[in-house]
């Protein structure tokens, strides 16, 4: 944890000071990304000391060899890569012949980066003297672009401060990378054309094995005190490689600046052999717009993003800027514009773990798009697992079920499952569970029920028939049980009667039986047809429901609460602030073997069953499982923080609460985990928005409308948020004495507030 | 499976006919070793075909880095592999020039291999037409020298069958070898020297970080038609290779053979400076005896061993070929000459697994090397855990363990543990009980109680601590529980409360309690030293009991028998013969998580603790046992038959003994698991002599004394075998009438047979 790391403001990420440490993590922290791509906030001109250097594209990935130490049947052969893509942020500086870098410079000062929130830009600025003894001054603008998504830009300002100087941009695009985390350090890219025409360049490179044909691209334009200079560079060019050369002579206290324009076009948007003509047309646009317009263009759209999903906190610098952060990350990581792409859980910020899907999707972020963004961007994550059904179908077939029987993968970029550790991989199916319910949540927050005739519920019908199958009769419990399971909290491994996991396949198969009768009532042909393709019979959702009917769960008559899993009392019940603070992380300190049979619980898990589940248990219910779970709770995942802070609230525990949201807001800007270095955590932040929105705005959707019980941190004045529900915009505004609300529209809208029906008029405030 | 690929023969192994798709296989069946070397049956002439090159050096290994797909911590860094050590057996054989490789002639007839059990010697002899049109004959003995256990020797003889033909024999020497497993393809071996003196040759090779010196080392003697022709050879000379011409024109029906004496001296027994020179003088010593007269030495001390250790079987040529087969390859692998050395799963005969010694060679090995050696032999292997005992506590420290607590490695080659799946490494420690209850078998069987206060003890007292240590009290049971282990079955990984795990921590401790008082007794310094350094005091050994004491066992009121472990009748319990047979072996047919959830059992668990504590149970217990579990039992670790034919033969079974008997003596020459092309498997093959000297032969110690209760399959007419029962040999010789006892030495003995006394004078068979 590194608390004063980042400088608290309101709406940017502040860093100040030069530390070749904090290299790393600042690239983490400060990545941008547009949707359709993003970058760790890697230097544009060359720096030999340690860095982690990553430009990813949306979609694009590489099935990497699996390589594991012990091979186990059902494991897939390939792992989906978060692909390293070309760089074409590049632009390398001479200085008098001196080749500029950071870490060679014999002095760096006044070095800052400002990440600004509000309009999405990175900047960067420093005074460098070099082993010449020239000293300069240099500022670095770089965005992507929210409405050019193919496209970024870069502004290299040098003030030359001591001395007259010949500088040299060499703006480049670079396709001979690598991703640190290759299994078997096969070559993921093949460059198949390196390419100039005048002041443009283009690197053709297409990745190995998937075929995802991409086109780099850049030009450049010199400015000098502010004059455009015309020239035509010379240029470098490698099998990989091109660099055009910008030289220019600039006098003391003078400022020469590079703009760069750069970025992708990608095959799967178009035609392979029309890459470089799409790049160029982008190109064009840019140029013909300009560096500065486009700047503005970007803080419009940043503004229309806030406009929706801001929450603003008074009082409270930290916690604002660190829900500010995690909104952002998620609109840089995902827009919703494409329903091939998904949520990775670093976003573009890093590499590891790979893939773009988990179960994070439907059961953190779902939320959060569907309250800030059209309901059409929760519909199209829904999508994404409609059109993998087939391939978790075969899943399924390969681990040994039949029928159709459908096992989401743990991880995927393409529907296929490209995790492999056992405990998880086959073991950790509560994930198929958190699709059904993301299906279920997404009908009672848009009331848009379409989804489910149309593609649900043949979603719904192969995890009903997942379930069905992997439970299995016990004889001496006279129960149906789920054995070998691991559960949210994977600090368990392979045991029996997960109580989340039955939880949730009982609700799986219940809730199938009733959208199957609803479908079948309200859409004849839809049901038609599903049945015509499934030959699901009365007969085989009988066995469903014997299952769901008789399904076992683990209980604790001593202590009045559903046990975790069975055996879970004959561990040594020892709370963690019994546990001395050298033990932990215990991630870290304690051997695996340990770890498995110790209390500690790595995130919620009967507390995530009771926040999804919230209307089926009373709060003293609540209180009694909080109480009892959640002193064995270490959080040493990222998404637990967030359900407990939700929890606390609901129990009216607001200082616990609030550090929960601390702990979960300002994960990566306080570097809790120690890892900032490797990425963010993208997906828990959706968590970290629904911890103030449902947490301590108390937000639920009862009986099809909005309710409110809101809660307020202590050191707080007022925080407010918005929310679309179902197309109307409700702003809510909460501080110590009041709660106010605004509708947008033209409609009216009757909502809760603490139990109490609201009628809400359109532009009209109402205090309550 | 295959079960007419060897020939059977009482004393030999046999292929007939040239089969390339059998190369592998073969190589490993017709492995041979010494103890101190050993290697797989590769061809010495060029082979271009499928092939699995193996020569290895007792205790030679590699820390090669450890491989896997997702880190946890406690895992090894490093993985001592089994090194493939440099070629010496190589001899290229031209023929007028064309290279002999039967993958390349175009015709092999005749072809031909016999390993001579009784005399311990490989031959291969064929028929081959070369591209050229040559046809020649071949036939190449082979031995690894039990006197001068640093030599090698091969005769290979060519006649020369439809011309004449100019034949050149080029011996050589290769340290450009690989393992077929590195994990890194690094390079294991460091080349420093190849040299040449007169028909000697010689190259120096290190391993690359254990730095383990070798000189691999040859010279060969050409003879034409039986007489010896002077010749000095031309020499090849290259940074890893060396190698000799002995070129030489031979008429049609001429033969023409070279003599190659080769092997390796290692700086484990040599100084690292004089591995030449140590080489040099078991060249000289070689060559001074000649080929056939090691080869009559070869034969004597064959005989010698097989004096003691063979097991003879009249009427069931197969199963005599099997026990046979078996006892040679343990020989081949261990003679209990070195304390630094164990058996290994591969023994000399692959590369698989790597390490050198596991739970095996307590829990299979040592009542065969006790039966059939000195009891040297057995201590040796006693003090060879003792001697890792730091590292063992090192080891359990990683692992969260304090005060002395042990841990044993799962696999280790230098105490150091080097297997890396959690599931084993971490949770399998049931294998420190087996260390334990061997040393309760060695006083038991040899009467030596020296070890126990000269090394034991403080071995069991680090296992007590660890048992202690590893249990934890459970206050909803009121019982110890051991709780997330791997018992024998691995079929089963992270269970609770594996009885045969609990039972043996009860035992160890019981049992090491028992000895600190027989210490304290009987040998008072001992016992001061080891308390000196133990700190071991009266309050600990109180809380050691108070865990024995309190120890739980999962029981079943309705089966009236012990549960393998909690949760056990939660799975549909199935038995094997109502499983399809397309589904088996369910090892490679299925999901890891399929087979975990599964009732199957892997091997013996609950059964290999009736196994080892046999007089704690009734005869009708077993069989309660017996008939509860192994119908869920496949049987598919090689290291389960032998347990089962041993209680089956005691249930009086005795064909499905028999069956099982079969299915463990012949599993490699039947290749029951479809692998043997990847090595031998060496340590169950100790069970095999279990499961006749044992269970058929009813062999027990009770109360200090022999105990037989002899049985014998339907088809054979008898069987013998030889204990050496505190240096008395006794020759036991059972048929379908009577039970025959001859004993050797000079001192008289009492034995139980059936429960009666007998008393046996020395050189008086008496029959009962």
């Amino acid at each position: 944890m590194n608390q004063d790391y980042i400088k608290a403001d309101n709406w940017s990420i502040i860093e100040e000071g030069f530390d070749q440490e904090m290299v790393k993590s600042s690239e983490s922290l400060f990545s941008i990304g547009n949707g359709a791509m993003g970058q760790r906030a890697n230097f544009e001109e060359s720096y030999s000391g340690p860095t982690f250097q990553g430009s990813y594209i949306a979609g694009v990935y590489y099935p990497d060899k699996t390589r594991v130490g012990w091979w186990k049947n059902g494991y897939p052969e390939y792992f989906a890569k978060v692909l390293n893509a070309p760089n074409w942020i590049g632009i390398n500086v001479l200085v008098d012949g001196e080749t500029l870098d950071l870490f060679k410079c014999t002095r760096v000062e006044e070095f800052r980066r400002e990440l600004s929130m509000k309009e999405g830009w990175y900047q960067r600025s420093f005074s460098a003297t070099l082993q010449n003894g020239v000293t300069i001054k240099a500022k670095i603008t770089r965005f992507l672009s929210l409405d050019l998504d193919e496209l970024g830009a870069i502004k290299y300002d040098i003030q030359v401060v001591n001395n007259d100087a010949e500088i040299t941009f060499i703006p480049y695009l670079d396709s001979g990378i690598t991703n640190e985390d290759s299994n078997w350090d096969d070559k993921f890219w093949n460059t198949t054309s390196v390419s100039s025409k005048g002041n443009r360049a283009f690197i053709e490179a297409h990745t190995m094995k998937t075929n995802f044909g991409t086109c780099t691209f850049m030009e450049a334009q010199l400015f000098h005190e502010g004059k455009k200079i015309e020239i035509t560079p010379s240029e470098t060019k490698e099998e990989t490689f091109i660099g055009h050369s910008y030289p220019h002579h600039v006098k003391k206290g003078e400022t020469l600046s590079l703009h760069k324009f750069g970025g992708y076009t990608v095959s799967t948007n178009h035609k392979a052999k029309e890459l470089i003509k799409a790049a160029d047309s982008v190109i064009s646009e840019a140029i013909e717009i300009g560096f500065e317009a486009l700047l503005e263009k970007q803080k419009k759209a940043w503004h229309a993003i806030w406009q929706m999903s801001d929450i603003a906190i008074e009082g409270d610098v930290k916690a604002q800027q660190g829900i500010r952060f995690n909104i952002f990350q998620l609109n840089q990581t995902y827009l919703g514009k494409d329903s091939r792409l998904n949520i990775g859980p670093k976003g573009f910020t890093g590499e590891k773990y790979g893939g773009s899907t988990y179960w994070d999707t439907e059961a953190y972020c779902i939320p959060f798009y569907m309250a800030t963004k059209d309901h059409k961007v929760a519909r199209s994550l829904l999508k994404y697992r409609y059109e993998h059904l087939e391939k978790a179908i075969e899943n399924a077939q390969k681990l040994g079920f039949s029928n159709g029987a459908a096992l989401y993968p743990m991880v995927t970029m393409n529907g296929e499952e490209c995790h492999n550790e056992w405990e998880i991989t086959f073991e950790e199916i509560h994930r198929n569970g958190a699709i059904a319910f993301a299906i279920y949540n997404y009908y009672r927050f848009t009331g848009d029920y379409s989804y489910i005739p149309e593609m649900g519920l043949e979603v719904l019908i192969g995890i009903a028939r997942f379930w069905h199958q992997r439970a299995n009769y016990s004889e001496s419990k006279e129960k149906y049980v789920i054995l070998g399971v691991t559960g949210p909290n994977e600090y368990e491994n392979n045991v029996n009667n997960n109580w989340y996991t039955n939880y949730l396949a009982k609700w799986c198969i219940e809730y199938t039986i009733e959208q199957l009768q609803k479908v079948k009532d309200g859409y004849p042909d839809d049901y038609a047809r599903i049945i015509g393709h499934t030959y699901l019979t009365s007969n085989e959702t009988d066995l469903w429901k014997d299952v769901a009917e008789n399904m076992y769960f683990p209980f604790s008559e001593k202590y009045n609460v559903f046990l975790q899993q069975d055996g879970f009392l004959d561990k040594e019940l020892i709370t963690v602030d019994n546990l001395d603070k050298s033990q932990r992380p215990i991630n870290q300190k304690w051997s695996w073997d340990r770890i498995l049979r110790s209390p500690y619980i790595k995130q919620a898990d009967i507390l995530q069953g009771f926040y999804l589940f919230e209307d089926h248990f009373t709060v003293e219910e609540l209180q009694r499982h909080f109480d009892f779970y959640e002193p064995f709770t270490v959080h040493e995942s990222s998404l637990s923080p967030c359900v407990h802070s939700i929890q606390a609230a609901k129990l009216d525990r607001m200082e616990q609460a609030y550090k929960f949201y601390l702990r979960t807001s300002r994960l990566d800007l306080d570097d809790y985990n120690k890892e900032v270095e490797e990425g963010l955590h993208i997906t828990s932040m959706a968590g970290t928005w629904m911890s103030v929105v449902e947490g301590f705005g108390g937000l639920r959707i009862l009986e099809d409308k909005l309710s409110f019980t809101p809660r307020i941190p202590k050191g707080w004045k007022s925080y407010s948020f918005k929310i679309n529900f179902r197309n109307r915009i409700l702003k809510v505004i909460v501080t110590k004495e009041e709660t106010r609300f605004k509708l947008e529209g033209s409609e009216q809208m009757s909502i809760r507030l603490n139990g109490q029906r609201l009628e809400l008029r359109p532009h009209e405030e109402i205090s309550a």
